[in-house]
């Protein structure tokens, strides 16, 4: 049992803020980024831009600063904590975002979000076919990216990318599979399968972001491997965090309805622990609740939410990825990375994992 | 003015015939192949098989060959000729298949089109979501295919494939957008650009087939070069007779209704060259016939056919079909490729051609 929920370990961590981490990623990042999407067709440069939050759908420059840019701020932490040339450490922030956002563009297809980031998904502002094909440039030049940055790497680059491409793709199927699974019984998700799904569908792109500068710069196995894994347990936890706002998050900052997950019968962690932790009466009720034979509404929603909470699949969620957190920082501390970059991203987690809960 | 009509070439092309070219070729990719697309989670696996061919719906076995195997034909020849190892054609040949059905499995999301070789596309069969996630799966696939059979040449084998990759993104935009542009007047599709559009959406892929082993396997610009753009123009070519084939093609063949182009107002380049020819009387009937304000009927489409050919149309694309080919050969035959591989390949493609006229 996870036993170290409480603050993040944040000692080392608070030299650089994590906001002032995150906009130097993006003043390094996002010119080459924009370069890249400008070297697409026009009518996929234009949703892909979109979908990036540069641009409203008629092509009026957005306010917004699109997303936070986490994944490009651990492509650069990463690079610099190997010691990796900047360029290079740009091209692989560069190719995360471009593959980060091709999943966004294409999973709201899958799991029909009509809303992402308080504005309408790309399939909704431009339909289907033209968000399928708009995913489907945003990977073709994550992939020419990282074959053109690799110089003598660029093989060892791209097979580590595709890795993270594969995984994705297991974990969005694997996360389709379980929409059809039921909450208890036979067949029912368990929480080291739920934990297999977050890693591959999270935490394989943030294992890639820390780690792909460095496959880039020829770095040994050992920091390599840490980073990866750092970044898989980080991105688990994140998801974590994710399917704790997913049900108690303010719909102000996450710009979804109050108990969301429920309502769409999510199976995410919270609910799952607290089935497993109890698998009697809250069991079953939950089960009912959330099963096919009780309309999707508030009510129902509501006794879900007390009910998960009172069995302690909220606490459970909680302590889980404070854990997984806890392990990134272990594979961090223990590789001879740079110190410097190793405490901005812990720094960085810390400030991400906090805000949001 | 393209004068080269009548039969293709195929004097030192008969050695081999085209059927038992494609045979082999099937038995030394298909296990390949199959090997690969089991390496995927279960459910992007299963939908992956149906979209080969390889299977029902339902997961039983499939009578139906599936396609005819064309690209990783292509491939395996492309690698004899400049003389690559069996291995390195195989991997080619693999990928070219992954990457063709990916394209596939997507474009019929885009382009709405629910029948695919006698059967229903995956989306009809599986849902949106879970055909984007195959055509998600097959990519990556592809892309780890190349980088993992790369050995040194890795990088820039992917960077070859990531430029065919976006050649295709291209050449689906172009498409699309061409459905919303008028037949005649400002802002008309002309030849050239139906031509570019064709290069891109159906002869990136097949340049790439022919020269991704060679990349593979290192060879001499010049040769892959000249077998890239040989695809090029033999896809084409290819693209233009399915054109033909969409309007004057017999649907016991086809698996599409008569006239079905026509029907769905497509910019082929049949039309687009009746339209150029004329610019009179008959293309403005062929714009009304065609246009927003007439009902897509048999009857329409019937008249519309007979425009077509009255102005030269079908006779325009037939000749430009040849055309292509014949400068597919110029290239195959003037940089010391091996002759028993060029020969082979000129003989397939002639069948192709011809079969389907």
């Amino acid at each position: 049992m996870p036993t170290q929920a409480g603050p993040m370990p944040t000692q080392t961590a608070l030299r650089i803020p994590a906001p002032q981490t995150l906009a130097r990623a993006r003043a390094l990042a996002e010119p080459a980024l924009r370069a890249a999407v400008a070297t697409l067709h026009p009518l996929p440069a234009r949703m892909a831009a979109f979908s990036f939050g540069w641009c409203e759908a008629d092509g009026t420059p957005s306010p917004s600063p699109g997303g936070k840019g986490v994944r490009q701020a651990f492509a650069l932490l990463g690079a610099e904590a190997v010691g990796a040339p900047l360029g290079t450490a740009v091209q692989a922030a560069v190719a995360v975002e471009l593959v980060h956002t091709f999943s966004l563009v294409h999973d709201d297809i899958m799991d029909g979000d009509e809303r992402r980031r308080h504005r309408p998904a790309t399939w909704k502002a431009y339909g289907t076919g033209p968000a399928v094909l708009t995913g489907d440039a945003l990977f073709a030049l994550a992939v020419r990216t990282v074959a053109e940055a690799g110089g003598e790497h660029a093989g060892r680059a791209v097979a580590h990318l595709a890795d993270c491409l594969g995984e994705l793709v297991r974990g969005q199927a694997d996360d389709l599979l379980f929409e059809n699974r039921p909450w208890t019984g036979r067949g029912a998700v368990g929480i080291p399968e739920y934990e297999a799904m977050a890693a591959r569908k999270t935490g394989a792109l943030l294992g890639c972001a820390l780690s792909l500068g460095p496959v880039l710069a020829g770095a040994a196995p050992l920091q390599t491997g840490a980073l990866a894994e750092a970044g898989r347990r980080l991105g688990t936890a994140f998801q974590i965090v994710d399917d704790l706002l997913g049900i108690w998050g303010d719909p102000q900052t996450t710009g979804k309805p109050v108990h969301g997950d429920l309502l769409r019968r999510k199976k995410t962690l919270p609910v799952l622990a607290a089935v497993a932790l109890d698998d009697g009466a809250t069991a079953r009720e939950l089960a009912r609740l959330l099963g096919p034979d009780t309309p999707p509404d508030a009510a129902a929603a509501d006794r879900a939410a007390g009910l998960v909470e009172a069995a302690g699949g909220r606490e459970f969620a909680l302590e889980e990825a404070h854990r997984h957190a806890a392990a990134a920082h272990d594979c961090l501390h223990g590789s001879g990375l740079a110190e410097g970059a190793v405490g901005e991203l812990v720094a960085l987690s810390a400030h991400l994992l906090q805000r949001q809960l």
